[in-house]
């Protein structure tokens, strides 16, 4: 595929200003390092997708069923993780969070839902949106190495919770769990009769080092757990609306077709469009992404080194997001004080757990001088 | 306004079948009048509003409050129908059945949903979506005209239900309810302290003869109910994803905010762009829209009189559904006759009222021609 390699193209703020109307609807002057976007010109062939959609007129309801997308999603999974659904698994869903909410509402029994903590912040609640208890299953955000500690998930399994949120790759970890980790998950869960939800919208990110392990590829999980999976996170196109959500086993898959349509009817055909340019033809410039995000990620140890020697940063296996703990220079709220002081929006850990305000995540999905002023902001402000 | 008017434009069946993927994803041969989508291509400024912005490579998050588009709304309300919320009311949602789903889960009591009956078919189970019962209002499906029967609503919320869901304009009654019908509606409402949930997308298109009387517009309303409304149905523009929640009541505002961020973020930023474009600069194509329908309600009575002399016809006031009693020609399954025999697919009756396999809802949004034939084909299938 290194033939129809295409570049990775930054955006200038003015750009990033104009495109990413979420991230960057900071005060002038602010630098946004927090919205999980890039800052990055969206994959050319992605973007004519959707175009020559909307130049058609194609406005309209998105068909019920779409096997195109399926098969789409599965031959970029095997292609790229060495596994796949079989298509009929593979279902549209408005985005990766409505995917997740869908399957626990459908079907997990009633008890809680155990969520791995620091956690994507837009999902902590979504427990309760669904009726159930959360758990949260801590992680101390200073810990060096990010683990699904086994044991407190049995207890809160053994307790009465019935699901875990599982998010492989995990955001803010960074981490890309290890086969033998997802298995031992996998017995946990299974000795409880428990269900799964892997929320893998970061598998196309995983940087060199790592490698992506699908949930749903380990033995004996297919009876328990289903996967929700996107190409918006990687290819820039949140706002475009379409998710598919991974159910390989056929009575869950009845569940959900049983379900009244206002369950589940709200993706846009144009997510779907792109969601197929993607990955059909996205392989040439997802290479290119990981290539600039592993650079990246390489700048960013190399400026906290110089700058902020006393962060500790988790190594990123996955995502652009990485985890810093800037505890050692002592702010009650180091994000308030990376905005107030340094101009720059980074997002508050006490958003991924309760009381980590001495950690930020820190989004460098950036060009190399943009991170550069942002690391060289943060120290001016923390140190 | 009259300056800038602009032509609505048919779709020839190959331009409907590559545009309206799901309504025209019928077999060939086959005329597709059910989907409530029109055979017309996007009015041009709406569509150019969604081009420029992909265009520009706009395919990230939405900003999570949205001023414009509310203003938009707001002023489209004033100018349209003589009332209007204050902007603060007005959020964006996915769309309008999620919109109505959000309304129930978070302000309504636990109590079950009232649904006059025929109802929309995919709003039939949205209760039990909310985890409350479904209580049917039922009409006569062969009324000749389809009221709200104040004294069953009465006795519902007598018996527990807390909410009704009001669908105003009516589809597929094809009613405008009037001032007077829904003060009735409101003082039942307020004597069992009951909620309303008001779909209101149909209201651009009321035709020539009636009005449309937004229930927020009653007066003693706006502490127990809310609006749904959208410019996806009267714009056809479903598939782009945004349509508005208007929630007069601050207290009701502020629950709604304390809401997780995962009850509702799922609207797209083009959806949104779109709406905008349709409430400002709309006008001008949806006076055209309103006598084209016009046009092809007084067409449809004609063809029925010539051709299906026994189908009864509700007076449409409102949308471009026409509720079809096709019972005296004695057949077990109009709608199943209408594709087997005439190659025409209508929307099934018994969808929005069980047992109501008399009775079709036909879509007349289509050129003069195509309704034409779709009627003879009928007559030829029926008669
Ligand atoms: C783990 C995880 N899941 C889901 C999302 C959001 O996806 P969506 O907008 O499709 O719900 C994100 C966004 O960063 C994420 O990190
Ligand atoms: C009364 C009513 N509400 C809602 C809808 C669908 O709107 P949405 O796709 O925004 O949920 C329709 C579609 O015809 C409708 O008739």
């Amino acid at each position: 595929m290194a033939t129809d390699r295409r570049p990775i193209v930054d955006l200038s703020e003015a750009e990033a200003r104009h495109r990413l109307p979420l991230k960057w609807g900071v005060p002038e002057g602010v630098l946004a390092a927090w919205v999980a976007e890039m800052d990055y010109a969206v994959d050319p062939v992605v973007l004519e997708s959707v175009q020559r959609m909307v130049a058609d007129g194609i406005t309209g309801y998105p068909v019920m069923e779409d096997p195109q997308l399926a098969e789409s999603y599965a031959a970029w999974s095997a292609r790229h993780v060495g596994w796949a659904p079989e298509p009929e698994a593979v279902q549209p869903v408005v985005d990766v969070t409505a995917g997740v909410r869908l399957a626990i509402d459908v079907l997990s029994g009633p008890g809680g839902v155990v969520f791995p903590t620091p956690g994507y912040n837009a999902q902590h609640g979504l427990a309760g949106v669904t009726g159930r208890a959360e758990h949260l299953l801590e992680v101390p955000p200073s810990a060096d190495r990010a683990e699904i500690d086994l044991d407190a998930l049995d207890r809160l399994l053994a307790g009465g919770a019935q699901t875990l949120l599982l998010t492989q790759p995990h955001n803010p970890w960074g981490r890309a769990f290890t086969r033998a980790e997802l298995e031992g998950v996998r017995d946990v869960v299974v000795r409880h009769g428990a269900r799964v939800v892997s929320d893998e919208i970061h598998a196309p990110l995983v940087l060199p080092g790592a490698e992506h392990v699908p949930y749903l590829s380990v033995e004996g999980t297919h009876d328990h757990a289903v996967a929700v999976v996107a190409a918006s996170k990687a290819f820039n196109t949140a706002g475009l609306r379409c998710a598919q959500l991974v159910v390989p086993d056929p009575a869950a898959r009845q569940r959900l077709a049983d379900q009244p349509m206002s369950r589940n009817d709200s993706w846009s055909p144009l997510g779907a469009t792109a969601a197929r340019a993607a990955y059909d033809h996205g392989d040439g410039w997802l290479a290119s992404l990981i290539e600039r995000l592993d650079e990246q990620r390489t700048l960013l140890g190399e400026l906290l080194a110089t700058h902020l020697p006393e962060v500790r940063m988790r190594p990123v296996e996955a995502t652009y997001l990485a985890w810093l703990d800037a505890s050692a220079y002592g702010h009650d709220d180091a994000a308030a004080v990376a905005l107030e002081r340094g101009r720059v929006m980074v997002s508050d850990g006490a958003s991924y757990a309760p009381g980590s305000t001495g950690q930020v995540r820190l989004n460098f999905a950036t060009s190399p001088e943009r991170l550069t002023e942002i690391v060289e902001r943060l120290a001016k402000a923390w140190v």
